[in-house]
């Protein structure tokens, strides 16, 4: 798919409005999150407008993902973080807000605020979770 | 490197501990999480024992992105969620707790109690932010 004409990353990705450029390839660009969960949070974004890692083409996928652990090596180097977290959000329930694939590289720090976190929950047994596992199988090998 | 005798996961790929398996391939095995933060969420690790994705072949990480939304999408299907997050963290402060590179794969519903969150950092100005990016660019370049 094209890049869109109202998907504010595409506008990034077409130049329309700046970014603080962290790196570039013919497949993704990074660049600083401007509302950063903490300081160095990278946002990075496939040269492609898809709103869903289940749509895009893996190559962009994979491309995504040989860098940003570089880009995770490069943010603690350079922000004094003790390590990161990558992730990717799909659908608005999960928190995506740009309807264009983007993966967060996040540094962390040992007294920030960010939360990844819920209560654990619990399932009954394992006939209940190999019940489930089931389940997502038979979708998955359909 | 080869898999290790003390890593939890090390023993569920080497078949010494039981696991409720959702997929697998010669790079990667999938399995539902113990301790989950939604019913479905799903630990994909790499079949070769590293701590973090900085250290991993990437070849893993290219496999594991392939088929985490497939497994997003199947998991979805099997338990009615919304949405779902792909995330993977490096380092104890960044939640890391199992040292073998794994990638979370978490189906979200709309009144589940998970957090990805933080409040939001500022920049003092986009010369704050260029003069960040232009280290993490530098350690990036080496």
């Amino acid at each position: 798919m094209p890049l869109a004409d109202d998907c504010v990353f595409c506008r990034i990705l077409k130049g329309e409005i700046p970014c603080t450029k962290i790196y570039e390839d013919d497949m993704v660009l990074a660049f600083l999150d401007i509302a950063p969960f903490n300081p160095g949070h990278t946002v990075i974004v496939p040269k492609e407008h898809q709103h869903s890692s289940t749509a895009i083409d893996p190559e962009y996928l994979k491309a995504i993902i040989t860098v940003a652990p570089k880009i995770g090596a490069a943010l603690m180097r350079a922000t004094g973080a003790e390590g990161f977290n990558i992730f990717q959000n799909n659908g608005r329930v999960a928190g995506q807000t740009v309807p264009h694939v983007h993966f967060h590289v996040l540094p962390r720090f040992a007294d920030d605020d960010v939360q990844i976190t819920a209560s654990t929950k619990k399932y009954g047994d394992f006939a209940e979770m190999n019940a489930l596992a089931d389940k997502v199988k038979a979708v998955l090998n359909k």
